[in-house]
């Protein structure tokens, strides 16, 4: 493994850069080459076919670049194609967002009782659930678990609405019943939902604890990853997508939490298959 | 002109229903072609660059189908990609969403002050007014008119939550600027709307008349189409889309307002341009 090379990251569109913001914190020595499908997101809303379909599109396109770790910092694409990743990969190491979200809920869980929200499709997918009993059994402990899909999540981080009291009210609609479930620990399963983390906790209460599925996957990510040796400058980065709208630079550095430069479109063609 | 030749209508997503509902009740006797862009759903929050792409895309699959008239049911697409639509066409009449929307509110407004909501990429396009501006010059009305773009009613309406009270909430906040501005003509510039039809006339208050885009075009299209002289089943229909998600079905049967038969997935391969 060449130690200069790049960390791949792709996304369904901005919400990953909520984990490459926690990678810049965590690995500044550490080039980020970021691909967001801003021309098809979101995928959270979409079939688990053509989200696979995409997401072995995605990882060619960041091959290309010939990454040392493609890291799949979209939920959605973690729960229903991390294989189709893995497979193009080969023997790149590839890091989704579901393993160590759910290791980590585990360690801090006390009564066991550990809810999950998502995208439809990632809920639908069972894919957090599933993994935390393996873990679980694993580890040889008992635990239950309580998921909820939050599709208005999404829009509300983006419109910037996060601290407006509709954000309160859609956050009681969703987590009421986890509220009711009684959960300690609540894994944000979407890259979004840390814009959300105020009223998130305030409506779940402070006893608790919510799991950043990305930051700690970046955590993961430091064990794997060959340092680079030397620091790198935001300017080494390599930000694509396959849309720039409007508020794209906006929103962007919203999440990022920093100035987004050299941003490029990369374009794909389209040819209907009938 | 065939007259037993279909009708073309395409969204970027299943909003188009809401169009369609109104033509199975204006035109029985016509054979509807349907396409929604499921897998790249939404349009309006993406670049014109890339809507217009889709919308040339989306017009060569219903042009396979040789219709005798296509019908733009998304307003994004109508804002900013109709001259696309319209020389892909031909000598095929091409009916978007926004010259019948604004004729019927220079008619039915008393004040002329007149309000729009839509997409971002539809606001933003400023196709409304200016099509407002122009038919008002022409008929030597005086107006003035108000937008605002809300992106949240998209995601409201298709989660089915029209009838909370976050869709209340919602609403205020959207529509605050266009109360203060004392409209009392309201355009729903964007399919998904009329779901909302019962929260926004709350809020804007019984005085102010809602111009339902799709409604309009529908009864403009009756005088377009060389009506079929046969009364056509529901089955003799065909609606396409990109991509069937989990929640198609319920959703959509919602917006059209009865069974959703036949529906086919078309597929597009895509190809990077780097």
């Amino acid at each position: 493994v060449n130690t200069d090379s790049s960390i791949g990251i792709f996304d369904s569109g901005i919400g990953g850069l909520t984990v490459v913001k926690e990678l810049f914190s965590l690995l500044p020595g550490e080039r980020i080459v970021y691909f967001g499908d801003t021309a098809r997101v979101p995928y959270g809303s979409k079939s688990v076919e053509t989200v696979r379909r995409y997401a072995s599109e995605d990882t060619e396109l960041l091959l290309l670049h010939h990454p040392k770790l493609i890291v799949v910092a979209c939920n959605t694409v973690s729960a229903v194609a991390l294989d189709v990743v893995q497979e193009l990969a080969g023997s790149i190491p590839v890091i989704g967002m579901i393993e160590p979200a759910c290791k980590e809920a585990l360690r801090v869980s006390a009564s066991g009782r550990i809810g999950i929200i998502g995208t439809d499709a990632t809920i639908a997918s069972k894919a957090y659930e599933i993994e935390l009993q393996n873990e679980a059994e694993r580890s040889g402990k008992k635990i239950e678990t309580f998921a909820n899909a939050c599709p208005l999540f999404v829009p509300l981080a983006e419109e910037g609405w996060e601290e407006k009291v509709v954000a309160e009210l859609v956050a009681r609609e969703y987590l009421f019943s986890l509220e009711e479930a009684q959960v300690d620990t609540l894994i944000l399963g979407c890259t979004h939902y840390p814009v959300l983390t105020k009223v998130i906790q305030a409506v779940m209460g402070p006893q608790v604890k919510l799991i950043n599925s990305g930051a700690i996957a970046a955590r993961e990510i430091k064990n794997y990853s060959v340092l680079s040796t030397q620091y790198s400058s935001l300017d080494k980065h390599l930000f694509l997508v396959s849309d720039i709208p409007r508020k794209f630079q906006s929103i962007g550095e919203r999440f990022l939490g920093q100035t987004l430069q050299q941003t490029k479109q990369v374009i794909y063609e389209d040819a209907w298959v009938m």
